[in-house]
């Protein structure tokens, strides 16, 4: 394989090391298509001769394209154009650290493999050059300025949500936000009504500020709203808290006229409404996502917004949108929460959206999770002769599983953990012990490539074949 | 000046562009002294062409030089060697960007001109480099274990605390320590014992917890230990919150029989002790700083460290010391807080202190703020004359002043804010309003340079005289 090097030129003046640079040249070959899956990369020892620079100039940009995923190396044969967005589960899926032997349908976060590290180490890179200390300083308390402009105009176009900077307060991730939304608006008594199940992070928040904790079921369109309504009546809630998109557990989304019913009640009985939206991007069906916030006229929506699950956790980067009501004492809170977010990660984050990167970068996504979800759901359609019911999401990271009568999920997830697969059993998603409710378990793909997909659900089918 | 460019041998393959080795090479040069004050740096074309680089990469390096107050450069004359920890405010104090024609004695974080910005962006791109998508990922919930081993054995050397890295929490910052620390320990209508006056954000957080809040007088040698011992019995307190090292706002320091006393009482009465420190390491004169935690021998001692002030401010960390018992509450809270800090700021933290910088950053820190500190008494003594009362604190960041009889505090922050000047009046640092209590200022010299201290001292003194 021969590489056109004629305008590859090297700019030594460049704050931008050589080997990044060749870096660079080569991963854009690869994205344009130039060099293609199964291509060899031209041996070491003549690229670097060809190129007038030094071996280990070469081998760092190759090791560079190895570690995000681009390339492969096969031992003593040299490197190879990866088949990066189908099979790159064994090409760059480290585990998470702490259990490397275990395939884990238990974390719905995304695997450091597939992390926007490159671009985020140069932008991270150019903010420091650019702002010295002033990247190290106190942030202002609601959030970089220019971060919060580029949101809202982001927002408006790709949510249909219309906001503004103002009314953006940016938190140190989604848990954070919902810290900081309990501790301004919630007091020792106050009702909560949230869906159930739901996420147990929530209900821990809401309980440490003395909440009383109303838990109402949910059914394919969203809450179910005559249960909802009964329950507004008697514990008049301060605040409902749900999630439209992709509920975490139960993967389910919210109808449009569950939405509007839900906005209108807010009016009637005088709540607030929590939407919290971390996979509103990840749809693989025709289904278009919607946000309650989008069709909230009397602003009684708090809209939370997190980039843990799309983007990278360890970004500690989230946003709240606020009612104009409650400004002020979002702004108080936060203040007292932490004074201010990472000013180092608004400023790259900044840039990461005024360059467009976030649309390129869920487009990656979505190839690489559509892919896991139909390898995950075909192998799981497999189970539903076995008495398994299995909700289809169109989108997402999970699988929510309703195990047949009698099986015991906490006890499904010790015969897992001890063949090697973490799962997550149910009990934990109800804010409320019910005995009853050990019945189902949560399955993501979001930390596990192809082939750990395959292996692990082949785990799963035998230990609930083999259950009694 | 002819620099000795024989030494000077660019690495072509270093991850590390040419012109920021010759900005360390040149600073190098600075530190061992082969490069005095006053020194004029070589014409860039010339050394350009010595060096066979090109012109940009001198400019580069020399800017950089500049912009960490290495040089300064004449407008048509060239680069000089600054006289850096003596005369450093005129060279390399730029304001907070928000109020660039205020003199701010109000703050009391270092301005980011004197933050070890180069150090920290070196480490952060080595942490980037080497754990990739892992320095992005969630952390562990109690911190990053590498460098809770590293304070842990840097807390026995320096401070002569012995304890482990089990015990130590990570947090982001101070504020979030003790939000932390409140949400783990206190319930409504749990009685605090504060400080007379202190720091008004710990006071938001206690009372965000519906906390009575039961604020103790101070003496100069710490809390009134016969008011403490009487309001301990009546409000039965579950925590007491001190700074023992250059207290927030009055800068005194608690003697060792006020700790010891402190202590005794802990266990007869059964509270906690959260000792906040930010300030330990600052001490100019004879007397060596001593800790609460050193002498704690029941584990009755929260320890609560920050960065912010003797560091930066952006990198959001800091931690806490937690007694045994609480080592279950305290990692849950975090939890729920906001799953962990930045894994890429601790990582780079860890290196920091790997490498010994911090000790060397103190020490540079140490010599710039005694100089702030001795021209800022020496003017404020003056004042002397004026029925103005003083504390001289031997350390830390700020003075605290008692104005004449008469005098209003906040309305002499007034006249100075209209002169150019801004400072810190007393009522914010009292938990109970209280007229009598407006007739004390604080007074920091962290964010200002040399020059600015005695033009603001200038307009302080010229609004006292003028006050009536």
């Amino acid at each position: 394989m021969n590489i056109n090097i004629v305008p590859l030129q090297f700019d030594l003046n460049s704050t931008e090391p050589l080997y990044a640079q060749l870096f660079h040249y080569l991963k854009d070959l690869i994205i344009k298509g130039d060099l293609a899956f199964g291509d060899k990369l031209p041996a070491i020892r003549s690229f670097a001769k060809a190129l007038e620079v030094n071996n280990i100039t070469v081998i760092n940009a190759y090791k560079q394209l190895e570690h995000t995923g681009y390339v492969t190396s096969k031992q003593g044969s040299g490197y190879y154009v990866s088949k990066r967005l189908t099979e790159e589960a064994s090409v760059f899926t480290p585990k998470p650290l702490y259990q490397q032997e275990l395939i884990n349908f238990s974390s719905a976060s995304p695997d450091p493999g597939i992390f926007p590290t490159e671009t985020f180490k140069e932008y991270i890179v150019e903010v420091m050059d650019r702002d010295k200390g002033y990247a190290f300083g106190y942030q202002e308390v609601n959030g970089f300025m220019k971060l919060r402009e580029v949101l809202a105009q982001f927002l408006k176009q790709t949510y249909d949500i219309e906001t503004k900077a103002e009314l953006i307060q940016m938190v140190s991730g989604a848990q954070q936000g919902l810290d900081i939304i309990a501790k301004s608006l919630l007091y020792s008594g106050d009702s909560v009504i949230t869906e159930n199940p739901t996420y147990n992070g929530a209900v821990d928040v809401f309980k440490s500020r003395g909440c009383r904790i109303v838990p109402v079921s949910l059914t394919p369109q969203g809450l179910d709203l005559i249960e909802f309504e009964k329950k507004v009546k008697i514990c008049k809630p301060k605040l409902v808290y749900i999630m439209p998109n992709f509920q975490n557990p139960t993967t389910i989304c919210y109808n449009k006229a569950t939405l509007l019913a839900l906005l209108k009640l807010a009016h009637t009985y005088d709540f607030y409404l929590l939407e919290e939206d971390s996979m509103w991007e990840l749809t693989y069906g025709t289904r278009g996502s919607l946000s309650l916030k989008s069709l909230d006229a009397e602003d009684r929506v708090i809209y939370l917004k997190s980039f843990s699950k799309l983007l990278m956790p360890g970004l500690r980067i989230g946003f709240i949108i606020m009612p104009e009501a409650l400004v002020e004492a979002f702004t108080r809170t936060k203040q007292t929460t932490d004074i201010s977010s990472s000013g180092l990660m608004q400023r790259a984050l900044e840039l990461y959206f005024k360059n467009n990167k976030w649309e390129e970068h869920i487009h990656y996504m979505k190839r690489i999770y559509k892919d896991r979800y139909e390898c995950m759901l075909s192998k799981l359609l497999e189970l539903e002769n076995d008495e398994v019911e299995l909700y289809k999401p169109q989108g997402g990271v999970c699988f929510w599983l309703r195990l047949p009568k009698g099986m015991s999920a906490q006890h499904l997830y010790e015969k897992c953990h001890k063949k090697g697969l973490l799962i997550f059993p149910s009990p934990i998603f109800f804010p409320h012990l019910d005995p009853s409710k050990d019945r189902y378990i949560r399955l993501s793909f979001a930390a596990c490539g192809i082939t750990d997909i395959q292996k692990g659900t082949d785990i799963l089918t035998e230990c609930i074949r083999t259950y009694h």
